[in-house]
């Protein structure tokens, strides 16, 4: 039950205790690495035991037992839910499996992740597993948040250019104003640019902001809305009409901007797999799949796709439905560019690349109850903690990427799916 | 609880009478209008009681009660999950609400739908319920699934081109025998075309087929593998390598092949609002919505997006996870093309074509428990369903367009966002 | 013949006197316009003594004879080829016409101008010959260049993305010693500014100058050559390898980022035809153009094209060629935006902006022969005059973009290409 | 200059004799490869004497020499121009190069080709037929025309979606009219297919025909137009109105639609380039260009490019312009993709893929005189050539690749131009 004070925090003081099976070793234990790392109990087919195991793993290793998502805890409180939706019925239920670890070596997401997917789909999880297993034995991925934004983009029509370049002229010597503003509308936001793009009699200003932990995407508006409500009541030219929004920021749509750009978060993400780990995990060589990522670079690019990649949208839904981000941001987050190369030494060296992470620690749906257990799993609720998420989905959707490209390059894409992805 | 026959079969008769008030008014009858439609019970902030008033109106107008999705009943079976997770820990929740009655006028879908949509995005339900008052209150969203196809894309790399040709001339004259596996692999599959693409000595063969109900997705990947195993075994002339899927069809991506073809299906949907409607109801005018479309369109080509439209991705992700679809293939689905025009007699013309709408009412996520209480609310449910479904997905696409568009033509969208997008 | 100082110079002083018809009437006269404009002699099927007549109008009228375009003066030096032609064996002869007068009202171009357009496509120069004399009447074309740079985009690999990082550490505290090595390079080059790019360890640096009156790609190569060479030499952390441009900065291919960026110069011109010009002289109605704008926009966009618009390419290699412009560069300068509407008056509103005009009047093709008397008829030959050429072509694509746009939503299309397109 | 039957046909019996030097050594022989290659000349700064030496080793190698390019015959009769340009004033004139020999085997291209390339740009020539020389010391290029058809794609608009229905139903059952309506229009088209694109009322219907060995764009418009007249006079449900192009067909720009269609012709190329060709000639090795290669063409992802290429623009641009091609259509001619690998031997595997050849060997200015010489060098002047021309565009774009690529990956890209593209 949430407490009063804070909805929905996970009362960790109240778990029941972890069960320890006869002899009292902890399964977990077992599956310990030389490294350091514990395994995850994993079971392709869910069972009330194994569930528990993983429950009990997670409280043994996290000290962390989500009990709403494992329904010990009860959702009671719409109201709380204010702000997250309307005409309420209840809650749609989606399974929700978990990988790990996830060995992360980020400027904010340091160590073993244990990292929460929720989907309906059979094989995700498991592939997302091996991927993660297999960074996770090579010491870990290289994962960095390198930039940070959010846009917004209202247009202004104007009846011509010359009062375009008029309005244009004034716009842009009140920057220090506009950057005033966005202060007295928000704690959180900052302004960081003003670009400009005319087409004939229309101006695009575009607005970019540094939305500290939140996704942003609202507080941009706002900011954007007090800036344009002053621009129109101050500016010595006015337009004919305008739009907070001229669908040009790239707000819930892939874009080929994305690649000049940050939106949300860009994170680059690397790994070094030596060649043993992928032909004994993996079951196929650096060469099949450095084979497979040229050829299949070459049938995105004729598919006309923006940047080319394999499944980033898999991990990212599964993870953004778990962790209460705005899964709608899959359609521009899952935008990005994998490169999978031979290294000099035979090893396989692999990349991805997210310009779009739209991704938040704070707001949106992050502290309901489900979400917000799936955040603490990672330790990446509230403030300070958005960067941190955004490394860690970078090191998830580079998992994703060399367990599908092993299994694509070594022929067990279909036998995979046969396994995992069919209803008995 | 389910019972042991069907699993999840929500079980209709042992609902809960529904709350009738004082004096006996159905309080949704009050809300019926001239033309037979009856008004979900709209509220902003969730509360126990619109909650119940909304699942009472369901029951009462539809003769069902999603108890799983109400809470009423619980999950407690994790191993009829086989197949759809690994790992499985819990329950993710997002909250789901409803938009109703959205009138649409299709081959597969006629008459009012209330449509649940799961998410944890404040404003979203309450504008696409705007869109639906709006579209219902004009007689209905035409909406019809043209075309269907699900494509699986190998690659074949030969040592040369005059190879791969000779391998071509082959594999080419063995379709008779391909729609034969295809038989033999799937009650469902047929297939329907095999297209080539040919990149140096790089082959990429496309097998569209027709799925049935299902999505498709793992349906084409198994015959599409049995195809190739044949032509590995048969074929005078042996590719070097090859891959189940050369990334060509464009699955779990965006991709600009999507307007020459079709995958999953293809569905446009289109409305004229009277003048005055939108002026009364959206608060702006066919002008100026109009003139939002242009200059919004010319944005959205210069940011670089394939297709044009508004937010697409919003009211899919919502459909998706409340349904059981994948939600990951909202990253192909939410690619389309809105537009918007003022027709001879001032009124408001407005279309979308979606040609990406993979979805399914079997297989997948469909039959889990609150996904297929939700399918069932739109009389989704199960073998036969699926066009509908897509039809209701293009209706209740178009009335997010409506929505969005005239709350950025009237200046309004920031204002909703305001009142509906934050927590107090 | 060309002098002996200066290669190539038209020899004005030694021209054939106008050809006057009997009676001593300037045909040309007869057909200045009440506002002064002097229309160009038209034709159809070429003849000497119509071809004369132009000539004629052209000496009269700017003053100026082509001797090497109409064959009075013959190329015969090959030495004066260098560094434009390696193996050769003559000059290819590609025919020429003539459209004016197009009406400029721009920052550098302001007058009538007759524009050269070299091809071999029937109704090309006819289609624009029509659109100018529509601009013309209206008042004139505004067109104005908005912004300039030229990128070189050298791409560094790095062992991983530590060793990027702070090499890019590095590499951003010199930016002022890049632009004093950018001044020792070339009096004409000077660095606007650095870009960073990280997929990887991949690093793409892109470097922006502003180029002078040169197009300036060579210019780009050599000055980025020597940062580069600076930059190996005294970078702590040395790349694995790089090269001199990581096909990232759209030379010589149309790419998505022309929208937020410039290359070369980005021109933006409109105008607004009066409703009666519309239909007297292109024989159609704005709101039949607009229809046919809104209905092809759509049909562009699900092409998969970059950007909106007609046949750019048509006008801008035709000026090219006859310019000495780099005609590869219409792969790239093509892409761009058109935009027609119905203003409140009834009148027809359009633009054309073009971000990637690759232009130069120094350097190059420029001081070609037949090149050199196109710019000089001009009034384009030389140092200071790049904007203006841009300008120029910014308002010869408009007018073809409105030429065809007319002849399409008249069904007149296919009539201009029997009567012009056709070998007899 | 041109007889009076054919016009512009070059007078091969009235040639200068070969120039031979003293001794009677023609020094192309001095040239000979082992395999029978005969090499061109080669001179970078261009002389009279080097001239004369090209155009007698033309003479006496192909025993054509091109009068009207080299000079000694002189275009005369502007009349003859009818159909390709209006308001004539003369001759643009475009320097012009050759290299060979280039080696090709193609199904319609076979043997060694000396292809002239018009052009300002100093390097161009040199670096393509530096890949030229290693193409035909390592064979020759295999490039093959594997589709051909060009498409008119007009647009109806509709009331509504419901008689857009009931048109194509009607539509779709007139093919067979459609395809005797072509016959008749012209004895070269052939319908080969009608495809449908709905969105909203709107109707593309996409008329794609063979068009013989002409470029065809005219031919297509008039047979549809033709077809498109047939519809309005009999269609039971007339549109709103329609136009004979709603900017679908890719006409005049780089679109996405080319990797799934063809246009024009679909031309792919390919060379397996021995090792100590490439460290000798080339001057780099498979492994640097095949590193290359990989870097850049994420790169060119990251740039939103439409497909991922070097410089097809370059060579394709100066073939055109020789070759009397519509130089326009480099703007879609210039997409394709090309690949570079290191094969099992060490060797380096190239090639390139262009599904956008808009070529044609008769009408357009192909019969103009100094672009039908160019095309009689190639053989190529005529009915019954243009497969093989546009084999002969594939290798020689691929010669281009492979040249830039080298320089490129050793570091000579810049030393290059420093040597060929200034003005001394």
């Amino acid at each position: 039950m949430p407490d009063s004070d804070e909805t929905f925090k996970p009362d960790w003081t109240t778990l029941p205790p972890p069960s320890t099976p006869a002899g009292g070793e902890n399964p977990a234990e077992k599956n310990s690495r030389p490294n350091g790392q514990k395994n995850i109990p994993t079971e392709e087919v869910p069972s009330v035991e194994g569930t528990r195991r993983r429950l009990d793993f997670l409280q043994s290793t996290l000290q962390k037992y989500p009990a709403f998502l494992a329904g010990t805890a009860r959702f009671s409180e719409p109201s709380t839910l204010e702000g997250n939706i309307e005409n309420y019925i209840g809650m749609a239920q989606v399974p929700t499996g978990i990988i790990g670890p996830l060995r992360v070596i980020g400027n904010d997401a340091q160590g073993d992740f244990y990292v929460p997917l929720a989907t309906t789909e059979g094989a995700l999880v498991a592939s997302y597993q091996r991927g993660a297993k297999a960074c996770s034995l090579a010491g870990g991925v290289t994962s960095v948040c390198l930039a940070e934004g959010v846009q917004r983009s209202p247009l202004f029509k104007f009846n011509d250019l010359r009062y375009l370049m008029e309005f244009l002229a004034w716009a842009l010597g009140q920057v220090g104003t506009f950057e005033e503003i966005t202060r007295q509308q928000s704690r959180y936001a900052r302004l960081e640019s003003v670009k400009t793009n005319i087409e004939g009699n229309h101006l695009i200003l575009t607005f970019e902001y540094h939305t500290g932990d939140a996704a942003g995407q609202n507080m941009v508006t706002l900011c954007t809305d007090a800036i344009c409500q002053y621009i129109l009541a101050e500016a010595p030219v006015k337009p004919e009409f305008w739009f907070i929004e001229g669908n040009y920021s790239g707000d819930k749509k892939a874009t080929a901007l994305s690649f000049s750009n940050v939106r949300g978060k860009k994170v680059t993400a690397e790994i070094e797999l030596p060649q043993v780990l992928v032909s004994d995990l993996l079951k196929t060589t650096p060469e099949a799949i450095a084979q497979y990522w040229r050829s299949s670079t070459l049938g995105t690019i004729q598919s006309g796709a923006i940047g080319a990649q394999g499944h980033y949208a898999n991990g990212l839904a599964a993870l953004f439905i778990a962790t209460g981000q705005d899964v709608t941001c899959v359609s521009e987050a899952a935008v990005g560019i994998t490169r999978m190369e031979v290294t000099h030494d035979g090893n396989l060296y692999a990349s991805v690349t997210l310009p779009n992470l739209i991704v938040g620690t704070v707001g949106g749906g992050t502290s309901l109850p489900t979400q917000r257990e799936c955040l603490e799993l990672l330790d990446c609720y509230g403030a300070g903690k958005a960067k941190k998420l955004a490394e860690i989905c970078g090191a998830t959707v580079l998992a994703g990427e060399l367990s599908i490209a092993a299994a694509l390059s070594a022929g067990h894409f279909t036998s995979a799916h046969q396994k995992y992805g069919r209803k008995k």
